[in-house]
């Protein structure tokens, strides 16, 4: 098991990031794998918190690092973990996120119609497994949630996973926004495995749990779901679909090879196959961004100018609130807004006035719960544990909704 | 003075970074200004350290931070500190790095052949200065020396400036590297004024200055002269140099408008005008980046092997030597890399292998010296006063030299 | 304003505290004040948190600073603080904690029953206001809740007040229980006064202040009444009983003289006077330590055991329960601890077996609350606003149960 | 190996140390081992530097840390360590200073004359041996450097040993002098050992290395020299000599029969028996401040005007300069000072004036030299490779000079 190559990655968060094997360094070198060096972690997150830039790569390290941990502590607990499934933990908690695209959220909507990362991940994987000669068979396994040891899947997989550990940790470390930050070391530290073969926070991690999960919600509200985000993800995704309508409508639009392929054809989930994949593997935030930047010079009046706010920040302005946005408001606004930007059509005017929905639930009792093992060895959901209603409050689904329109146009 | 806006930043190094007056907001929202968010800090440094994705705006925000906190100390120490003043100093540190270009080392050796960022900066702010009718008159001075209070040119610009507590703290922070970390807040509650109007460090803080230049040093050796760093770099500076070659030699290449102008044209101090200036306001990362990306299908051999180098990250392999390398060596894998890579010319091979130098000084006791002020009164430069020979060892340029060729050409 | 010395605190957590008056660094300098670097802020929670060794002057220290960043935020604003109003403000705050005993909860149990630290701090203001000519008035004025603006008695008192953002974020970053820390800067920033007079947070801030909530019920559970410092602190509580009965039955037991005087009166809220604050401002956390580590050797079985468990932190046994303890299980336990220890009546075995309760709740609706200004220009209470039932929720008294014994009486 | 008893602690600097097996949990639980519990690591330092209130016992559970860490690297290099050489490391570097006293500095040169607190700690280990039933045999050999191992010895005891990495680490976190923080991680991750069984660092760990000294001599002159701690520490001196003189001129002072006992005895080296040390056992900070503040009450005029200086803070004054002080100035002075406490021998007066000197050097030359491995496999000192002359210049030992006087006596 020892590794050829010692290396190492500085993390600003954990210090160190050991490789800790050949193939985990072989896989890291790979150009699907390198190519998560450029796509961001969150997104346009940065036109709100400037520190947001860092990768999907870094995220990817984080993740392993953590999972390092975790298999150190359960062994120490006297838990069985072999080395094969060392291996197959590693590998799908390093590839996990392979198969994010650049602004996730924002292509899903408009350019990989219905294809979950996900899947584009599985199948990262299964091209790699190819490469590597079966040495992912044990981490595909895991990342499908088919390994009959299912703490494995857990691990990588469910509500207290490795992911959710190291995203929330770094993106508040990026961020700035410290509410985020949970002490992923003393969770991990409460981690066991019981008989059934399922992962268990031990009893006096309860607090520990909700306080992350507390930390996951302040995240949404503060960042993920802030306003100013959202509306610039927004303006992303109507540049994106404006774009396709243009070209589906003969328009010769400058933009990359990868990137043009993917809006002149649509892509669903039967169609994406491995030469699909190899086109996606070529695709990051450069290819979207700097299309952006040159659709900002295009004639159409729609598209230039949905570029030229983002990339110059002078984004819609947004208002968000807890009752639905009632419809008869809009009618006087968008003809100020027929007039300011020169549009004829109903349709023009709705890529800069608009409404929408954001949501966020804490905690799911449904699916993936997380468990507690009590001191007299009982097993309950964390939302029946903790003491009054806390958890359960946080099991509610909360929707909030939007406008969004020109500032000037009020 | 009060702003109309209270803006706030989270900035996770110092928190909170408020926004002191609608003219400083104003700035910000500027397009010359937001262009920052696209320009890395740090070049191509993230190939070594994944988190040092932070950008010019962050760093720029940062230094007027620490540049509201010296004010504060100054003027509670009874240092006259006027409003208008304040305004300049503010004014000028915001704006001391706008003229970065996109990976600003590589371009001075490809694309702005001789003219410095200083030189651009001055020129954004004179332009913003027209905007902005005369409200940066007096940051313009501070920016180019010439205020007669020398102390307020010495906190924008010196061997002990704003500008560098902030940009060691912050690359010392996103990296990872934590002995690049400088105690900024102790650094700035040694600053005074003496009668000759040059800003000095109290003698207690004798100690702390010296840490900050060793740290400086670190950062250099550890991180900025990286060895994977400085490969990266010369890859992309090929990569610039064979494509304005290409370009001259009438071959048509992908890119956007900003990136084409520069290559195919001779800009030298002298040719940067209001117009090229505009032009360059228009470059970014992303400009280089996504040509650097689609260069990769170019036919051209050299430019095409070069691209995917960096891209995929397989860098040439670099030794670093404290000797300059002998030419000798060099001979023999020159032919090897001819046949692996079919090329034909000398020209053409020394792409791919190649010597150089890197240098670094960890304080120069010629120009803009760090002064101390003693307990009975007297200046004398830290040089001087540090016990025994520490400062000045630190003061002589340290040398090496490296070569490049392809890891398989051995 | 300008002090004449310019005095500087080193913080861990807030990098400098600077002292911002001259009548602020004569209190501190004062003798009742200096105690405070005596008394210990978590009392015997170093028995479980081995860093938790702070004391009452750094955290009165970090108040004040805390403080001076409110009255910052809160002009910034246009919040009208006179020069007057903001002496009031740092007096108090900086003394907001000097009537504090060692140990102080054990104290209120077993020396000054029923004299509150609040009283006595009130006391000491008083006197240090006769010391300083009245400079103090201010301070009386707010922290006995009596000034007319009452956002500044807020500031000093209510549930989102400097005391408490100091002590979660000191006590976690001592302990390094994590989950505690709050952003106490986000808070603070999100600070303002309303017509009324009163002091409210801004809607945006909501979550910040759910999740300080959160912190603070995280670290009573978790570390405040962590059980193992709570039977370490009902021990305290059982030996200067055991000390005050044998000397009111004529023993002589060493002690420092201050020590001895209290544990031979009875001091109550009337007897409370100038001599007996004298004799108070000599006690500390030493009086107390060095007299347990003395009784070690004193002939009474029951002094000597339970301060040798206390110093070789051989403590009793705990169990926490969320049901009352049945007195039915006590009785064959009592037996065998009786052999043990060599005890004869029923009274010397309770000192060894006994229950008691411990309760939190993490908000308090009915006073002080903490009121939200919402964007719509009302104010609401904070457990109204939130998204379902998450503060409301904390809202309810928690109580828990448990039973102390001998490790070995099982 | 696996430990019956999974215990933690919490560590603001390192996250969670956990505690690897039974035998270093019962050392730790030893009465010898939780009296450290009660020895500060800064002794007085908390009079400059408010939150350096961390004890001995939490400094060797750190060191321990970074033992473990140092392990799991070496074993990952290849670098062979039994069980019983992991056992054996373990224990020397927990029980490295269990041999400190209070305040050791003090101390040793006014109680336990010319006995190491080296040679303490051996003696403790011994008798903790036989507790043990022999199993700190090798803890012991390598304490003692005789292993033949020589990395073992080093690990404990160099210019690089677990020992320094953490108390410079700890040090610095508690204080907040954030420029004596080192990164212990990668100095630790750079460690390997040669074939002559010597401890070295990689030499691109080279800059860390002198990164590490340097913030050793900066905390020495800014902390561990601070001139208000010289001076404290000096009165504490002072009033231990004060109270054995009295003493042996057949004075009752008050005290704890342990204190009282190395007061009323001289104790060198030869009669440090079995009974001293149990004697020693007793002894912690608690006798000695408490003794102090007993003191104030004292007929004797300098021990009480010294108690009270120590107890409010009222230092004597105290000058630092780079040249010896010339003796001459000292009589004027003398005669004041004489009148302001009443005093009438020249010895007297000796506890107010005086003078002395401090000494650091951050690089011993000759001996436990630090050694570099080279990239072609040579071994060099470290002041040998440093570019330029930057550690010879640390080797040099600096003396500075001091001379301490009441305040109102100039």
């Amino acid at each position: 098991m020892k590794p050829k190559k010692l290396t190492i990655f500085n993390d600003p968060i954990y210090g160190f990031i050991r490789i800790p094997s050949d193939l985990i360094f072989d896989l890291i070198a790979h150009p699907y794998f390198q190519r998560l060096r450029r796509i961001s972690q969150m997104g346009l997150s940065y036109m709100v918190y400037p520190g947001a830039h860092h990768t999907r790569f870094h995220h990817a390290l984080g993740s392993m690092y953590l999972m390092q941990k975790s298999i150190r502590v359960l062994r120490f607990k006297g838990v069985a973990i072999s080395e094969a499934e060392e291996k197959g933990l590693l590998g799908a908690i390093l590839l996990h996120d392979i198969g994010h695209g650049p602004f996730s959220h924002a292509m899903e909507h408009s350019i990989v119609n219905g294809v979950s990362h996900e899947q584009i991940s599985l199948q990262f994987m299964q091209e790699l497994n190819k490469v590597f000669n079966g040495e992912l068979d044990e981490a595909i396994s895991i990342f499908t949630r088919k390994h009959p040891k299912r703490f494995l899947n857990q691990l990588v997989s469910s509500q207290l996973d490795m992911d959710r550990l190291d995203y929330l940790k770094r993106d508040s470390f990026y961020t700035g926004v410290s509410e985020g930050n949970t002490n992923a070391d003393r969770l991990i530290t409460m981690l066991n495995v019981v008989d059934s073969g399922n992962l268990v926070v031990e009893e006096k991690g309860i607090y520990s749990v909700e306080k992350f999960l507390m930390a996951r919600r302040f995240m949404y509200w503060q960042v993920y779901l802030h306003k100013t985000g959202v509306v610039a993800e927004q303006i992303l995704i109507s540049i994106l679909k404006r774009a396709r309508f243009l070209i589906k409508n003969g328009r010769q639009l400058h933009g990359s090879n990868s990137l043009l392929f993917f809006l002149q054809n649509d892509i669903n989930r039967d169609r994406f196959d491995a030469q699909v994949l190899e086109r996606f593997s070529k695709l990051d935030d450069i290819d979207i961004l700097s299309a952006v930047k040159n659709w900002q010079e295009e004639d159409d009046k729609v598209l230039s100018t949905l570029c030229k706010m983002l990339i110059n920040r002078k984004l819609l302005h947004i208002k968000v609130k807890k009752e639905p946005i009632k419809k008869g408001k809009l009618t006087r606004r968008k003809e100020k807004v027929a007039k300011m930007f020169g549009l004829s059509t109903e349709d023009e005017i709705s890529y800069f006035i608009f409404t929408g929905e954001i949501e966020n639930r804490a905690y799911n009792q449904e699916s993936q719960n997380i468990h507690i093992l009590r001191k007299n060895g009982k097993i309950v959901d964390v939302a029946k544990l903790s003491d009054h209603l806390n958890i359960t409050a946080l099991s509610k689904t909360v929707t909030k909704y939007y406008i969004c329109y020109p500032k000037d146009a009020v």
